[in-house]
């Protein structure tokens, strides 16, 4: 029965509380052992309902722990890997939901030794919109990609695990090699999310910025809304993933170039076949 | 009575169509008179009743209006200007909605003669967010921002009257100087514009477009949602308004560049004060 499993919880925010409350409910996981640091976070989850008991460590909390999903800040992901790694069974399945996956790999390979063969790279594609504190909620998955990132050292029984999990929780599954992730991710996420925070600090700095700001209207809310996502989360996905951003950030730089070039010269012929062709794009997107 | 008032609508497109609905069921407007370049479309504003006659020329158009609004891309409002000075009537209000707005007042200045008096520079923050064609609507202004950058040779009795007309159809006047007025749609729309093209445009440069925009999620989503707009538009704001857009990008540039060197000097302390201040600014606004 999937229903009897005991999930262990590191890191007690909206990702892992949604997934935790979520497996619940599909009934893929019967106990919930949650640790956090802060504590704090931990303890409000316990008081919600969300974790069923709470763990004194990260070893503790996998030591039973039939299903490990690890959902912290990207660059606490080894530290957490190093933690668990002596504590974990022999047939637990492991899983992180972090936004990079290339380097967080790369530190389950490096602490969790034989254990890697159980670890199944995994980023949902949901999450909050805004900084700042948001509950959990069972259906943040429902209707959501999620991709997968076997390893050729992963064993197969455990990404099929994976897969169904995600499945019962209502995430659509996609199996992507780590380079293809975070390329993708870099192009469709890490860079959208640096130039709406770019664009915002760049009007900030201007003198007149609140009478600038105060002109926005729909389309500038659109386009700066990802500007309003968590610092925290950010300034560590941000250096991980750089090698995949920074050519796309190149690109960028040369398309505004190119239109910046266009406009100067009042070159209204090659900027509306530049335009065209990326507005005919976005329409055709999706 | 205002609804004895007749229209002349120059330019059957969105913005103008949509007024001109708006204008008749708020009991503005008895009678709209339409003419436009390609000339099929003002016949087809006639089929739907959007406008009631279709005029041969600009000129004719306006001959017997209480009311001029001139809805055409901002680089063809020169040539408007000069082909209806000659026939304005002595009382009529004269508006457009284009989306810069000194080089405008300043073609109307040139061409209207004495009758820049009765000229009311107007820009409706409403509109198409895809490119193509779309109907227009009676409720496209309803609630709605309208600004109106009256000049100092403006008769008070004409701001007074288009102030009156854009509050019946639903939308709030602000009235902001021409300069203000193009700094800050600089600021909020047109760069951004820019910017959500750019992006597109460097994404379909690459080899993998295909596979990055599958990809792309909500964030991606919104970024980009303007990158849909309509070409020959913006092919005509971005040179008109250049002067205030470049220091914009400039600055954008220089915070691009600040995130970038903190990225890859990984210094995870600097990243999260910018992406902080910028997050918290965008939470804040509005």
């Amino acid at each position: 029965m999937a229903d009897n499993k005991t999930l262990a919880l590191i890191g007690c925010g909206l990702m892992g509380g949604s997934f935790a409350l979520a497996a619940q409910q599909a009934h893929q996981v019967h106990h919930t052992i949650g640790y956090s640091v802060p504590h704090a976070s931990a303890h409000h989850f316990y008081e919600l309902g969300i974790i069923q008991s709470i763990a004194a460590s990260a070893a503790e909390a996998v030591a039973q722990a039939d299903i490990v999903l690890i959902a912290v800040p990207v660059a606490s992901m080894p530290s957490v890997f190093a933690a668990i790694a002596p504590a974990l069974p022999d047939h637990a399945l492991i899983m992180d939901v972090g936004s990079t996956k290339r380097s967080i790999i790369q530190a389950a390979q490096h602490h969790l030794g034989a254990r890697f063969s159980q670890f199944i790279a995994a980023h949902p594609i949901a999450g909050k919109e805004k900084a700042g504190h948001s509950e959990p909620f069972a259906h943040l998955y429902q209707n959501k990609n999620v991709i997968l990132c076997p390893e050729s050292q992963s064993n197969p029984a455990y990404l099929k695990q994976a897969h169904s999990l995600w499945q019962a929780i209502g995430a659509t599954p996609i199996i992507l090699d780590a380079d293809q992730h975070d390329r993708g991710l870099a192009a469709v996420s890490h860079l959208p999310h640096l130039l709406a925070f770019a664009y915002m600090d760049a009007l900030l700095q201007q003198p007149d910025a609140t009478d600038l700001l105060a002109l926005g209207g729909p389309g500038f809310r659109d386009f700066s809304r990802i500007a309003g996502c968590d610092p925290t989360i950010w300034r560590d996905i941000l250096p991980d993933n750089q090698d995949q951003i920074l050519p796309l950030l190149h690109a960028v730089r040369q398309a505004i170039d190119t239109i910046e070039n266009a406009m100067m010269q009042r070159d209204t012929t090659q900027l509306e076949a530049i335009l065209q062709r990326a507005s005919q794009a976005r329409i055709n997107w999706k």
